[in-house]
C-alpha cells in the first residue's frame, strides 16, 4: 500500500461523501493563474526598424489596399470612415487605419463560468490555450485517424484537468463524425459542461457566432453577456490582404455583441507573404490594421487580439515549417509591433511539423514556447496538442506540451532578490566543502523552488530501465490515461444543463446533416 | 544517376586527383563562422539587483572566503596579494577579486592549426563546442555501452564534419579501454589529426596539461604556442568555494603558458549551491572571482572564461535536472555578472536528462540552447551530443543537436532591413489575392531565405509513411552514418603528423598502464 493508497484510505474512514469528493476534487484540479510576465520582453527590432516597417505598412495600405470580398457593407463603412473604395479594393488613407485601431481596448478581461477561471488579455499577461482545428488525431495506441466528437470531448477533459492551461480553447480538433453544420453546437457543449475554464466561439458562419453567443447567454444570462465579454474568437484573414465575408461576418457579429476576436494573418511566409522577415511584417502589419480597423468601424471599443499565425516553407517540399528561426524574428517583431499599437497581442504555440511526437516534435515546440513568453504575447493559441504542422491533435503531445508550459510559468515569475532569496545564511552555514542538502535554507525552501515536470523521466537509469525503459511518449500515454480516468466535470446548474441540452435539440432538427 | 553521382562522374572526367579530392572536399565539409550575435541580450537582473549579488558575493569573499586544497603556493600568492590565510582558507578582502579579474582580457582568439577555423571568444561571439566528459556512448543500433577511443574518433569526425560547429571540443567521451594514465593522449591526437578545428587541453593532472602544450608545440611549433593561445580548456571550481590542487595545477600549467582557461563552478543547485536562483548565482560569482583572480596571480593577462555550470535538482530523485526555468534564470543572469566582470562567458549546453534522445530530450535542450543565446554565452560547450544529464554521448543526438545550432546562426543574424529585405516590391507586384511563389523576389530570395534543416522530417505525410514511419532518432542514426562514411581527414603535414606519433610513443612507453 502506497502512502497516497493510504491517505485514500484513510480519507474514506475519516470523512463522508461530500468530503471525500472535495479532497479528491481540491488534489485533482490544480490550477495556476494566467501569467503575468516579469521577465523583459525581447526586441529584436531598434526603433529605425520599426518606423521603416510602419511607414511600409501605411503605404501598403494607401497604395495597395486590402480586399474585403461579398462585403458590401464593409466598403460602405470604409467610404463612409474616409477609405477609397474601387471594386472589392479599399485603399485606406495613411493614418486612418491607426487612428481607428486607437479605440480598440489595450487589455480586457474574458470571462468565465467559473469566476476563478477569468482571464485578462494584454498587459503583461499571458492566457495559454490548447491546440486549434485539426481534422486528425493522434495516439500511441491508435495512430492517426480522423477526430471524433469523442476525441473533442477528451481533449476539453484533459484541459480542464491541465494546471498551466488556463483557456479550454476552441476547435481543438474537428468532431468529423457530426455533421459540419451541427458541430459548432456539440464543441461549444463541451467546452460548457465539460470545463470551467474560459472558450472561443464558431466562426465559421455568422450564424453560428450567433448560435455561441445565445449558447453563452443560457450559461452566463443574457445580461451578463450583454456587458461583459465571455468569448474570445479567432478571425483569420486571407493573407495576402484578403478579407473573406465568412470571417468578417464572424467578426461584425461578435463585435456588435462586444465580444472578442484575435484578427490574425494567417501565413506560411513565401506563399502568402514574402519570403522575408521584415517583408512579413509589414504585410502582417498592414492587414491586422484593417482588420482591426474593421473591428472599430463595426462598434468602436470592441474587444479584439492583434494576431500572427506564421510560419516558413520548406522551397524543397512546398511543406510548412515550424520552430525555425525566420518564425520566431516575425513572433519577436509582430509582438514588439502590436505594443506600439497598443493592442493584445496573439502568436506561438506548441508548434512543430513532425508526424510523431519525438525528438523533432520537441525540439521544434520548446523553441517556438519560448519565443512566444519572450515575444509578449498575450494569447498562445495552439499552446498544446499541436502536431504534424496543425493536421493532428496528439493526446501524448498535448499533456507533454502542457507540462511545458509550466517551466513558461516560472521563467516569467522572474528571480526572487529577497533576503530569503539571497540565502547568504545558507552559503554561510554550508562553507566551503560542504553540501546544502540538509541546510536549513533548503528544508524550508526546497518544495517550491525548483519546477518539477509531471510528465518527463528524472528517475536514476537503473529504475528508468526496470520500468521498461519508456521514451517521452510512453510517459505521456500513461499521464493521459491518469487524467481521462480522475477526470471530474465541474459542478453545472441542472436548469442551464437542460436549457442547452434543449437548444442544440431544437437547433439540429431545424436543418438537415450537412458534411460539406 | 542522381544529379549529385553526374557532378561527380564529370568530375572524374574532367581533372586531375587533386582537383576531385579539392571539390569533394568543398562540397562536404561545410562550415560556418563562428557566431557573432545581433540580438540582444535577455536581462532579468535590473541593476538593482545585479548591485545586490555583487556586493554579497565580495561579502562572502570577505567573510567566509575560499578553500585552496593541498596548494602552498596558491596560499602563498594570495598571501603576497593581500589576502588573509586562515589554514587552506583564503579570505579575499573587499574589491581585491574585482580588481585582479581586470587584467584578463575581455576577449581572445583561439588559433586553429587551420587558420580559417581560428575563433574569437568573447564580445558578442559565440563560440559552439561539443559534448565533455560522458563514460557511455549510446547509438539507436547498439543501446548504451561503455565509450572506447572508436567512439571517441568517431565522435571528432562528426564534429569535423558539422557544419555549425566551431570548435573540436575536449573528452567528447571518455575512452574507457585506454589506460586513465595515457588516454590523454590519444585524445589529443584525435582532435590534432581528424580535426582542423580548435581544441581544448587535458586537465586531469597537472603533467598531462604539460602534455597538451607539448603536442600542441608540434603541431604548431613552439613559437607559435608561445605566442598565441591554440588551446581552452575546462577547470571546474570544486563548488561551494573549493579550488582543488589538481584543476587549479591544471590551470596554473595553462595560465603561465597563456593558454586559455574556462574557470567554471559546477553546480547542482540544492546540493553545491543554495536551493534559490539569486543565492547560486552569488555563489557562482564568487568562486568565478576567486578563480579568475588567481589566474591572473599567476600570469597577469592570462585568457580566461568565465564559466557557470548550473543544473536544478529534483528533490524527489535527487537527480539533476535540465532545460529547467531555474538553470535559464541562473544562466541568464550569470551572463549580466560576466558582462559587467568585462570577461568571456561559458554556459547553457545541449542540456537534457532523458535516457534517450526523444522528445524530452528535445525539449529540455531546445531550452537550453535558446537560453544559452539570449544570455550572451561566447563559449558553449557541450552545444551537441548531451544525454542522459551527461553520463552519455549520443551519436543520434550529436547530429540531432549539431542540426539545431543552425537555428541560432539563423536567430543571431539579426533581420535584414535592407530593400530587398522589406520586399515592397514582392508586396505590389502579388498584390490581395496572390501568392508569392512565383515573384520575382521569392524567385531572387528563396535560397538563402530559409534556414532547413538536414536531419528533420519535412515530408509530406504520405511520403514520410511509406519510408517507413521514421521518427527522429532513425532519421538521425541515417544522418551518423552518412558523415561518417563521407569523412575525410584535414590534410597533416607527415613531418608533424610523425613526431606526435614518436611523442605519444616515447610518453606510454615511459609508464606503465593505470586504470584509477
Amino acid at each position: 500500500m502506497t502512502n497516497e493508497a493510504g491517505a485514500v484510505r484513510r480519507g474514506r474512514r475519516a470523512g463522508g461523501g461530500a468530503a471525500r469528493r472535495a479532497e479528491r476534487t481540491a488534489t485533482r484540479f490544480e490550477f495556476s493563474r494566467f501569467i503575468t510576465r516579469n521577465v523583459p520582453d525581447l526586441e529584436v527590432l531598434n526603433a529605425e526598424a520599426l518606423e521603416i516597417i510602419e511607414a511600409n505598412a501605411e503605404t501598403l495600405l494607401q497604395e495597395v489596399g486590402v480586399n474585403f470580398v461579398d462585403n458590401p457593407s464593409a466598403l460602405a463603412l470604409w467610404k463612409d470612415a474616409g477609405a477609397d473604395i474601387d471594386g472589392e479594393r479599399v485603399r485606406i488613407p495613411k493614418g486612418l487605419a491607426r487612428q481607428l485601431c486607437a479605440t480598440a481596448p489595450s487589455t480586457f478581461t474574458q470571462h468565465a463560468r467559473n469566476p476563478e477561471r477569468n482571464v485578462e488579455i494584454g498587459g503583461r499577461n499571458l492566457v495559454l490555450a490548447p491546440v486549434y482545428g485539426p481534422p486528425f488525431v493522434r495516439d500511441l495506441a491508435g495512430g492517426r485517424r480522423y477526430a471524433t466528437i469523442e476525441d473533442f470531448r477528451n481533449f476539453v477533459k484533459l484541459g480542464q484537468m491541465s494546471k498551466w492551461l488556463h483557456h479550454s480553447g476552441g476547435t481543438v480538433c474537428e468532431p468529423t463524425d457530426v455533421a459540419v453544420n451541427k458541430r459548432h453546437l456539440d464543441m461549444l457543449h463541451a467546452h460548457m459542461t465539460l470545463s470551467d475554464k474560459p472558450y472561443m466561439g464558431s466562426v465559421t458562419l455568422p450564424e453560428r457566432a450567433e448560435d455561441s453567443i445565445e449558447m453563452s447567454r443560457i450559461v452566463f444570462g443574457s445580461d451578463f453577456v450583454d456587458q461583459h465579454t465571455v468569448m474570445t474568437s479567432l478571425v483569420n484573414i486571407n493573407s495576402p490582404l484578403t478579407f473573406d465575408s465568412v470571417m468578417m461576418g464572424a467578426l461584425e457579429v461578435y463585435a456588435r455583441a462586444n465580444q472578442a476576436a484575435i484578427i490574425s494573418p494567417f501565413i506560411v511566409g513565401g506563399a502568402m507573404a514574402p519570403v522575408t522577415v521584415a517583408g512579413t511584417l509589414t504585410q502582417v502589419l498592414a492587414e491586422v490594421m484593417a482588420g482591426v480597423a474593421y473591428s472599430q468601424l463595426i462598434r468602436t471599443g470592441a474587444p479584439v487580439v492583434f494576431g500572427a499565425f506564421v510560419t516558413s516553407i520548406d522551397m524543397n517540399s512546398g511543406a510548412p515549417t515550424f520552430g525555425t528561426p525566420e518564425a520566431a524574428q516575425i513572433t519577436l517583431g509582430a509582438g514588439q509591433l502590436a505594443r506600439r499599437l497598443g493592442l493584445p497581442y496573439r502568436s506561438a504555440g506548441s508548434f512543430c511539423g513532425s508526424k510523431l511526437p519525438d525528438a523533432q516534435a520537441g525540439y521544434e515546440t520548446a523553441n517556438s514556447l519560448n519565443i512566444g513568453l519572450l515575444s509578449g504575447v498575450n494569447f498562445m493559441l495552439h499552446a498544446c496538442g499541436w502536431l504534424e504542422g496543425g493536421l493532428v491533435s496528439s493526446y501524448e503531445k498535448y499533456v507533454m506540451d502542457a507540462d511545458q508550459l509550466g517551466v513558461l510559468h516560472k521563467m516569467a515569475a522572474g528571480i526572487d532578490l529577497s533576503t530569503n532569496g539571497q540565502g547568504m545564511d545558507a552559503i554561510r552555514e554550508v562553507g566551503p566543502g560542504g553540501h546544502y542538502l540538509g541546510c536549513s535554507h533548503t528544508q524550508e525552501n526546497y518544495k517550491d523552488a525548483f519546477w518539477r515536470s509531471g510528465v518527463l523521466d528524472y528517475k536514476p537509469f537503473e529504475t528508468w530501465e526496470e520500468e521498461g525503459a519508456r521514451d517521452t511518449s510512453a510517459l505521456a500515454q500513461q499521464k493521459v490515461q491518469k487524467m481521462l480516468g480522475e477526470y471530474q466535470a465541474p459542478g453545472l446548474d441542472p436548469g442551464i444543463s437542460e436549457a442547452l441540452d434543449d437548444y442544440i435539440l431544437r437547433k439540429k432538427a431545424a436543418v438537415p446533416d450537412s458534411f460539406v
